[in-house]
């Protein structure tokens, strides 16, 4: 057995499903591997970042990493800014990149780079396998890195001689370290603040944003008077009919201080004390008081339902249900704005639908009006790197097992770096509808030029302005094989997307905003 | 003056004139300043990975570096592919990545990276800019590293608050330090080899492949009876009619060491001694006999032609003329054949036409039928890194002032990597021709697959072709503005070829190979 057979064989042992690939030269003995063995299933991207975004969408929507097949250092490069979005969702990924023979190396022939410098930034765990007898225990440890709470990027790298020696041995599956007990002085110290003190801020962020713990928090807060919110940008949050009726940290920096002005303590469940995605000049880098004090119930590698139930306890607060949001919305009728689209959603979308979330400047306002939608999962763009949406939306779809529709909510500008994942939709033929949100322009951008204190000039729009020539994406998606259609008012976009829904292949409609 | 209008300034003075881009918010003002001082044109790409071929093509065809702006670590990211092509063609280039202000870092949001760390593998010159008031110096250094013999590229981080912030001063341009001659015992020492020894090989590489270097090569190889070959990649290699009927090393590793397996003294001209683009089980790392001689005539900083000179005049050698290749090729008709493309591409292209190659398998034939062919460039994919072409053809045709036809050799699966670069053809209505090898596979890897012993059964298949569904390169690029034709014979393409090139406009032939 060669090294990349006892690789496929350790994937699977270790519970992988799924292999997202791009394969080159260098990665021939691994795909034969895949050939051979069966309980892979691999899904082929276009381009790496489209494959690493997939990744990353898989793992949000089942808990499991998939494996990525990248070729060599250029490769990795091409996917980094999904990783990065994967790595600050807390996403694990067991990333496979085949390299230069361990021989080879240093000859430094064209395709060679510095694969490892590329892969630490975001990286959990890093390694370059030297021996295919033990390139198997290699991606044990790698599936294990990956799967440690709260998940996290593994990057083994496999030059092509540990694939094509002999002498592979599989491993087996090591075990995930159980995810560690909330620290009950943290416990007992945020019951001791929600007893004593006012003004105080629950800050809920990954896996306090499923629907358990969003009741524990609901229990808590109702019991004590505190507040509590989501994070700006989240990788899955549990939304819809019998849910929290949760905001999010607002994005810009204005309406963010004044969000949180008022708050005097905050508690941190599994999430960050909100600052500036950027900062601005004269503005705070921090956007909650300087003076509050900031407490963390649970860290990332902390088990965040365990924290709350205990503080809910530790406060003796009631069960009490979640507010009812009221009626559903109906469909919005004329011409697209953010309040009638996101009530178009609320209004279309099926129990259970996953909504990936790029809308970028657009899209800010959509959860107000989404409250009374059926139960949904709402996935975000989460480290800020464009080009996200597309794939994730991909990803998750496989993720999910395929039978729950997926709306991916995409700005134009964003959408452009990353469409080739509409092909991948075509091939694998999942049930994910994307609305492309066409304003052609860095609508964002333009704004944050008028911040800087004037209008663009035509220089400054050469850069900002995605008309002459506009893009066609219904051409664009039917080239990749994806069917499309283009809406200017709302009602005709509540009738595609709802006729969309009603199919199990893949749609693209552009709303013209 | 703020840091960026000091960067504006400074770039201008030191001789910039094109600034490839895609911005984001940290880059604000530096778009304002763009805005507002002129001298440099903004081209807009969709895609950082178009950015930066861009970048490439054009320092290939212009001998001057462009900046690049680009948008924090994940947006340098998305361009490093094209950044490692380019390092490897020695292509000088000058990027400008925004980042968090500086006092913003330790803050951790969440597009925060390793901005350094992911710019280093493929830089000559890194650094982060500290205050505003010496970002004019540091862009005035990064511009002469760029210059550097043999070029480089220089990459300046700019964290927001040092280009808001005042007291910024324009710096002078810096000198470029002279190219460095040649080392008179290198040339005694080669003419010694050429005088002595018989099976000497001179291979030129980087602008040793230009004609006037050809020439004196073939000066030197007729006097002496010495063999020239051209390395296997190569940026920028003048050719045609009046020019030396130059053969590359071939790819194959048996073709190579075929090819190279009587030479006995390896006389490197800016080039480096052949090696295996990845090594094979059981095949040699190096592709010349392991007793061989290496000796450098001239280093990548050293001036070639200087040194073939020299050369030429410590031999003696006389004035010679470069071989006549025979009459042009006609257009060659019926089903598509790499050799009848090629006798096609010779029969239509006109004088100056600028051949951009990532025609991946089904183009390493083409050099042999394209000599007779009117005086042209020809642009390779030097570090292997696919996704080079389209950004590659683009940069090119500015590169070289937008009044030469660019004819871009595009494999299909390649071509999908960086298609988003048909746009800016489109917008900046450059004279592109676009030719799409549309085999719908990875037929390169297919190969390569076969040569690990086996056909690619349903799973590897499933990952090497790029059919199901068939990718439509027409309404791709019309999508995008690119106007556009299918050719399923070679007078079909012939035909198209010749129109487009007859017109100022880009334009796309997918011809079904």
């Amino acid at each position: 057995m060669n090294g990349a057979e006892s690789l496929v064989h350790t994937l699977v042992k270790s519970g992988l499903k799924t292999c997202f690939a791009n394969p080159g030269t260098s990665e021939m003995h691994f795909v034969a591997a895949l050939d051979r063995i069966p309980g892979l299933r691999c899904v082929l991207g276009l381009q790496e970042n489209i494959v690493t975004g997939m990744a990353d969408g898989y793992w949000r929507m089942s808990g499991r990493p998939a494996a990525t097949l990248l070729h060599c250092g250029p490769g990795l490069a091409n996917g980094l800014a999904n990783l990065h979005n994967a790595r600050r969702a807390r996403s694990g990924i067991v990333n496979i990149v085949g390299d230069q023979a361990t021989y080879h190396r240093p000859y430094d022939a064209q395709l060679t780079a510095d694969t490892e410098g590329w892969a630490r930034p975001v990286s959990a765990w890093v390694r370059t396998a030297t021996d295919s007898r033990r390139v198997g225990q290699d991606a044990a440890v790698a599936v294990q890195a990956a799967r440690t709470a709260p998940g996290g990027i593994a990057t083994l790298i496999l030059p092509a001689d540990t694939a094509w020696n002999e002498g592979g041995e599989p491993a087996e599956a090591l075990p995930v370290p159980a995810i560690q007990p909330p620290d009950p002085h943290a416990v007992r110290g945020a019951a001791r603040l929600l007893r004593e003190k006012r003004n105080v801020l629950i800050l809920l962020g990954g896996p306090a944003l499923r629907a358990e713990a969003q009741a524990l928090a609901h229990r808590i807060a109702t019991a004590t008077g505190a507040r509590v919110l989501a994070e700006m940008s989240n990788a899955r949050v549990e939304r819809g009919r019998g849910r929290l009726q949760l905001e999010r940290v607002p994005y810009p920096v204005d309406a963010a201080v004044e969000a949180l002005k008022d708050v005097e303590h905050l508690i941190l469940v599994n999430s960050k004390a909100p600052v500036g995605f950027f900062a601005y000049p004269g503005k705070p880098s921090l956007h909650y008081p300087e003076g509050a004090t900031v407490h963390p119930l649970t860290r990332y590698e902390e088990d965040c339902i365990a924290g709350l139930r205990a503080l809910a306890e530790e406060l003796g607060a009631p069960e009490v249900a979640v507010p009812d949001p009221g009626p559903r919305p109906e469909v919005a009728r004329g011409a697209p704005t953010p309040e009638g689209l996101a009530r178009t959603l609320a209004a279309v979308m099926p129990e259970g639908a996953i909504i990936t979330d790029e809308s970028v400047s657009f899209g800010r306002g959509f959860y107000p009006h989404t409250h009374a939608a059926p139960p949904h999962d709402w996935l975000q763009i989460t480290g800020g790197a464009i080009g996200c949406g597309m794939p994730l939306a991909t990803g998750a779809a496989i993720g999910a097992g395929g039978d729950r529709r997926v709306i991916n909510l995409q700005a134009d500008g964003s959408g452009m770096y990353t469409l080739q994942a509409l092909w991948t939709q075509a091939r694998e033929k999942l049930p994910v509808t994307t609305i492309i949100l066409s304003n052609r322009k860095y609508q964002i951008l333009i704004g944050e030029y008028q911040n800087v204190g004037a209008n663009p000039g035509p220089t400054a729009m050469s850069m900002l302005d995605l008309g002459n020539p506009d893009l066609d994406w219904l051409q664009l998606a039917q080239g990749m094989g994806v069917e499309a259609a283009r809406a200017t008012t709302l009602e005709q976009c509540g009738d595609l997307l709802a006729q969309s829904c009603a199919s199990n292949a893949p749609f693209l409609i552009e709303l013209m905003i």
